[in-house]
């Protein structure tokens, strides 16, 4: 048997972006949009250009992908033509493949919101689509409201679709944009629309959470018929939320009925990177990953009850529904000692660090790590920290120095220009090899780049470490992530930092306190310790 | 029509106990059994007696309840009988009316995990609930892997559920223990059951969330016949979690075709609780409530686009799919910078400024809101701040203070004892009413509260403020998030601040700077500015 295709949709960056504390800059776009062409997605709904400015810079500077850009816009007003609509001008001059364009099938809401006719809505939406048709664009029509709209009046929500059809739209997506249609309802009235002769390999289903089933009214419309499901990486969308593509996208390619009888344009391989995926939108939003995702979670395969624990120990799938490989997830035991271990050699063997079993060593370092856990270091998103952990406890860290003090101070004040300017200043105190090193940096802002207090003290300590100097030298600091966490009873301050050289290697270190800057101190220290374990420095 | 009577069965205290990182005391499981009793909740399992001094104890402990207080349990071994099974005892020690046993119901697990032969995992099944059953209490089955079993082994894994059932099981718990089965498959699996000759009303179904459907998974097998739902809070549980009965509820309650069909324990009134049971629930975790969940998070009446900003100003149905004040919950309009004129105008409305139509200030302080969102600013997540920007437009803003210069310091060095500690010292010189004031505070690691530089430089700005200092003296800074954005074309941190004064009010502020320390003052002057305005003081 043939399969069928089904095509994916991807909204993160327009719907997406209606979360809640969501603004994706044009850097965050483009990360997003290479990450999600990677894995196999066939359409990117870019934004709305011409609505903001962001969204016009990202089309200007978007990345070249195999899935297709899509940019979103509205029909046109009604009395004005589709060539004299200024909106739909801004989304043209986006120049994407695909265009998708809302427009109203709630016969309400044409009247009440839009306060025109019905029969001008229907040529808004004929004109619209016929224009970009015109102009060499693949078209799509968002149905807004449609299942409202159908339930109030079908015959016109159904107008609405065929009047998008027959001006030539490559898509109708059916919205239930107010995300109250339950699974059950959606599946009888996408069978209703196909039998009606709208073709269901022109039919798309696009739902939100708001009843926590997006997901399953997408997979309800997919089984009835529609051949286009719109989602967003991680749920992420206006209210509670769009269907979910990273639960969705597991469950149609493992599943029945959707996995014998469809095909999308993701590999297996590439369903083993979805877990990646998940997280790196996570850490674009600074968002703690959550912890029972469905196949992604961190505790999507933890097994806590004793009953459990054992059993899979046995047999891993009497207690889970797939292999949590085949998602790039793991396996999490936490209260087994045993698997622990065998984690730990397998992860520091990745490190190119062999470690005999029952090593005493490998007890001591998860000892560590589970108190240090508690305290609020995380060492999952901190590979060079748990790498330095484990090799002290394995005797494989030289001492390459001693800070014995550091001070930072940060100054705001008036120039001679009358202006306020801020200068950070970090001295800090090194002794390699027995001898004691000081070092000093400053940073204005008058001359554009003061960063702060963390950067002058990166300065100052990247400024003179001896004989290590030349392997530092090419070190910068990427990134900074600070969460205020909890550490045992108190409150503290967890900082990442991302460190890279000029090979462009990358590297993530973790530092705990209650005050920021000794937290961003203890990472910048471990990045520097790593660099120097990894090019095999010696110690002075 | 007479409704048909649906049963609620929480097992958020036993199935939620499972969730990692979740370990509740006896006054929390209290707590919690009386929210879930108040709420109109039919049964409350409690845990599993015997299997942890916890449950034991919460068990002797527990508060009367109209809810059927439940004790978990297991089928007794084979090889021995039901009254002399020690673990059943456990179970029956716990005086509880209602109990409910698991036991297996797919042929492989019986004969490769618990090494039985089929007929005596029957027999086991039959004794255990007879034995239930001659005490005199409720009997539950809880069908451990029952659709995997009956997908393997249909007869057996009816023969099962009907050994529970002739030996005077009252509910017979259908349970997709791995999470894998789809709502669509649960559906034709229960229809299939119902027509084998179990009677719906003696049915129950148990879901997990391992593909993001066990809310979907649980309506289904409602819709196809069953009687009873068990589920957690919040969806608490092992994995991804159990069924969310806070998702259930409103959905079985307002949403057809259930809300004409069946009558469950809560009434609407207690509906309008819904939202306080979720957050008290999180509140005993410790955890931050899901902003995104369904009908209870603080997105779920969230409206950010401009298109349906304005379009609920208009009509709130044209983007609710219900009143938000059902549920206990509220609409909320974001600050953006893809929101309208209007909806400006009604967020300062609820900040108790009215603002005529097509004020000239509207457009500035839009156009502002904006130039700051490009610069890396974030409104959304800090009202105060925003409030603050648009008094200051619409010259509603007294100028209370300026700060001339401050200089904070963070040393870190050896005490006299030979210990690292850290040291935060910060200055701060302010103009109010002609007259300078100049404030210092200093924070040690030793007296174990430096907080770093940031509560150093609040503790200086806090300690002298002249006229005001009796507004700001109750003020405390609660929470404090930063991340790395983009600004312009530079990176810049943004640090948005928490505080809270003596009232218990919360206000959320924010700055942006590329230097973390400015940024962070920049939100805490908003935090004070704003407590002056709102408590109403007057400038020196």
């Amino acid at each position: 048997m043939t399969k069928a295709r089904l095509y994916l949709y991807d909204t993160t960056l327009r719907d997406g972006q209606q979360s809640a504390g969501v603004q994706f800059s044009v850097p965050e776009k483009i990360a997003i949009a290479e990450a999600l062409d990677a894995i196999g997605i066939d359409y990117i709904e870019g934004g709305w250009p011409g609505a903001n400015p962001t969204d016009s810079d990202f089309f200007e500077a978007r990345p070249k992908t195999c899935a297709t850009f899509t940019a979103f816009g509205m029909t046109k007003r009604a009395g004005r033509s589709a060539e004299n609509d200024e909106v739909l001008a801004g989304v043209m001059n986006a120049r994407t493949p695909a265009v998708c364009l809302v427009g109203k099938t709630h016969d309400y809401h044409v009247t009440a919101a839009l306060g025109i006719t019905l029969d001008e809505n229907l040529e808004n939406i004929r004109a619209s689509v016929a224009h970009m048709v015109a102009q060499g664009r693949e078209a799509l029509f968002d149905a807004e409201h449609f299942f409202d709209g159908y339930k109030a009046n079908p015959d016109y929500a159904l107008a609405c679709c065929r009047a998008a059809f027959e001006a030539g739209a490559r898509w109708i997506v059916l919205c239930d944009t107010n995300g109250g249609t339950l699974p059950g309802e959606i599946a009888r009235i996408v069978a209703e629309v196909i039998a009606a002769g709208l073709p269901g390999d022109h039919l798309g289903i696009h739902t939100h959470d708001d009843t926590g089933n997006a997901v399953a009214g997408s997979l309800a419309a997919i089984e009835a018929g529609v051949r286009q499901v719109q989602g967003t990486l991680n749920g992420l969308g206006e209210r509670c939320g769009n269907a979910n593509l990273i639960s969705l996208i597991p469950t149609l390619l493992l599943k029945e009925p959707f996995a014998s009888q469809l095909e999308t344009g993701i590999s297996h391989d590439n369903l083993a990177q979805i877990t990646k995926l998940s997280r790196k939108l996570d850490d674009i939003l600074n968002r703690v990953p959550l912890r029972s995702a469905p196949y992604v979670g961190a505790s999507a395969f933890t097994h806590k009850a004793g009953l459990h624990a054992s059993a899979i120990l046995k047999n891993p799938d009497t207690y889970e529904h797939i292999d949590p490989a085949i998602v790039g997830n793991s396996r999490l035991i936490p209260m087994s000692n045993q698997a622990g271990q065998s984690n730990l050699r397998a992860r520091l063997e990745g490190m190119g660090i062999e470690v005999p079993r029952d090593t005493p060593a490998l007890a001591r370092i998860l000892d560590q790590i589970k108190e240090r856990e508690d305290q609020g270091y995380a060492y999952d998103g901190a590979q060079a920290s748990f790498e330095l952990l484990a090799r002290r406890e394995l005797g494989l860290l030289p001492d390459f120095f001693e800070v014995k003090r550091y001070k930072v101070t940060v100054e705001r004040r008036k120039n001679r220009y009358d202006q306020m300017v801020s200068i950070s200043e970090a001295v800090v105190v090194v002794k390699v090899g027995g001898q004691k090193m000081l070092s000093v940096s400053e940073s204005m802002e008058e001359a554009g780049h003061d960063r702060g207090p963390v950067n002058a003290l990166s300065k100052a300590l990247g400024k003179d470490l001896g004989p290590y100097q030349a392997y530092i030298d090419d070190m910068k600091l990427v990134d900074f992530r600070v969460r205020i966490t909890q550490g045992g009873v108190e409150a503290v301050t967890r900082v990442i930092i991302d460190s890279e050289d000029g090979t462009g290697r990358r590297w993530s270190t973790v530092g705990v306190s209650p005050n920021i800057v000794d937290a961003s101190f203890e990472a910048l220290l471990d990045a520097m310790q790593w660099k120097l374990v990894r090019d095999g420095a010696q110690p002075a």
